[in-house]
């Protein structure tokens, strides 16, 4: 079969063209005779890619001097862990926002090595909003305040970052880190599993504030320590190579693009056609309202199981495929990182509209 | 440029067939029209793909049904930490022998966590040999010995197992795991970093026995616990999907070769060309003495820098590449693992033939 229209929450779609280089080169990268997973991560050739691909980064994201950026393994999962054991002071004390799963699983992992109050939270109605958050509900002694910019189950996203003070923000941007504008300076570290907006499975980016860097707690494994990695050029250990390669990739497409803004708006636009058609249907329904509505994940509904199982079956039948909703939510979910084509969503919203004339 | 011979201590050489099958298929696994690195984790595709490499190296080393088998995310460096916080019991006391950089790394972390005895090291000669052990040198009170069966930087193998009675062996086998034959069930825990005889960097395997799970000390970290990633089937968070896919076929390839025991045969066949040049010849010297000669890494040197500096350039002329020695040890490193193919060693030695002919 072709190339089909792949709405996967992550693993996720990559950009066609960085799939189609990586083919290309991927038994003689630039003319080495090797695979780039076959030469040494401390070779010329590793060491330019590396370096671009921060540089990259940098640019794209416009990463001020004091933020260190690091390419390091594993996911978000490895991070829930990361984040209290780097940036706990002698207090151990952390506030958290509980908006989606991944939120209560980084709030699990924080509170085995601290004291972690949850300020606030959307849990009585399956995270479908962001709580209001005012800055005297923080602890003028947490350590940093957690965040989860998107919520990738729910299809929610902070319409604005709360206001912490001198609290420094930790913002778990998995799900949409590259896909709108974000001032890093606002925040102390932000980091992102790579497998939806950047690249393959088994890399994380992780963007720290200098100052937050040097004072993990003695338990803390080496590799799991940002400054070891931040000294060593994230190259303390073999990295992920060929992710990291990838990764670079994708910042290049994402630069030819026209960069973040530009893949914003084209964002807001592939989102825009989904809610606009949602908040018209007779039979589809949007399961978040604004201003919480995420541009990255859109859960939708209709109404009841079996018309979702026919939508879902019948989508995949014209190649929209991995449509189906996480099982807290129900119902459909699209998500549509920078790597979905406008033509994707499109023809989306074209079968939605046939599947609802047909179904009514 | 062609393929070359790539000498790579790790990330090292992939077997050519691999990198072919998963070049045609990147953009289209299967027929799903997504990229392997593109579909869910938890989708029916990717189940079989991480359940198929399992069995299949299951059935490669033999190993036996009381054993576990993961994939986890990260290389050696996070075992380093991993297996003492997952093996220590409340005595947290453990034995290791010394026998190079990658087994003082291990030392230096899993001090981190408790009492750890050095029961024998050739750090005396550079570890250019493996020390000799016996029974009474180890604590009954240890909780593991931990072993580095083969040393990449310096070339050495354990020419047999330490007998330790009842205390389990940790073994990392980064750099000979698949290269010759094992018995498992000698072991407590087998763990390898992919990126020299499995796949590509970002992925380890763990082979662990599954009464040494289930006891991990409290600040175990989740992603670093084996028993999470147990009883998960190696699917508690995102795994480094394409590297398991990768490995999967390598396995795959190395079944069609004949398993295991044939590729020893070939690895001894391959070093032996090597060693027995080296020990003929006037001006090449190998730096390991029998039985401590590794098959799979063979550093050797010539009478002076200059000189190594001249062949190591020469050799890179004739497609021979990446044959610098650790700057530990100096002169040349040939690292011949499984995927480097037999036409590669005839090669270099010929080369060194040539070259010992017109540098006499």
């Amino acid at each position: 079969m072709g190339r089909v229209f792949n709405f996967s929450a992550g693993p996720a779609t990559l950009p066609e063209p960085v799939l189609e280089s990586a083919q290309k080169e991927l038994l003689d990268f630039k003319g080495t005779g090797s695979s780039v997973m076959e030469i040494s991560h401390r070779s010329k050739e590793f060491t330019e890619v590396i370096q671009k691909a921060e540089s990259d980064l940098r640019t794209l994201m416009d990463i001020p001097d004091n933020y260190k950026v690091l390419f390091v393994q594993g996911g978000a999962s490895s991070q829930f862990a990361m984040v209290p054991l780097n940036l706990f002071s002698s207090r151990k004390k952390a506030d958290y926002i509980n908006t989606g799963q991944w939120s209560k699983k980084a709030i699990a992992e924080a509170k085995r090595y601290g004291d972690i109050n949850v300020v606030a939270s959307s849990d009585d109605k399956v995270f479908n909003y962001i709580p209001e958050i005012s800055k005297d509900m923080f602890d003028p002694e947490a350590d940093y305040v957690h965040i989860t910019t998107n919520n990738t189950i729910y299809g929610t996203t902070f319409p604005s970052l709360p206001d912490t003070g001198s609290i420094p923000i930790v913002a778990d941007m998995s799900s949409n880190i590259l896909g709108q504008v974000y001032d890093v300076s606002e925040f102390g570290v932000i980091y992102a599993g790579a497998q939806k907006n950047i690249g393959p499975a088994g890399l994380a980016i992780v963007i720290v504030r200098d100052d937050l860097l040097g004072s993990a707690l003695d338990i803390t494994p080496t590799m799991f320590n940002y400054e070891v990695h931040s000294n060593a050029g994230s190259l303390y250990n073999t990295p992920p190579s060929f992710g990291v390669y990838l990764a670079g990739k994708v910042f290049e497409w994402l630069a030819d693009q026209g960069g973040v803004a530009t893949m914003e708006e084209i964002n807001r636009e592939k989102a825009g056609w989904l809610y606009d058609f949602l908040d018209n249907s007779k039979i589809f329904e949007s399961t978040v309202k604004d201003p919480f509505r995420s541009i990255m994940n859109v859960p939708f509904v209709l109404p009841d199981d079996d018309m979702n199982a026919k939508f879902i079956k019948e989508a995949a039948g014209v190649g929209l495929m991995t449509l189906k909703g996480h099982r807290t939510v129900g119902g459909m979910r699209a998500s549509i990182y920078n790597a979905m084509p406008q033509a994707g969503v499109k023809k989306l919203v074209e079968f939605m509209k046939k599947f609802e004339m047909n179904n009514q």
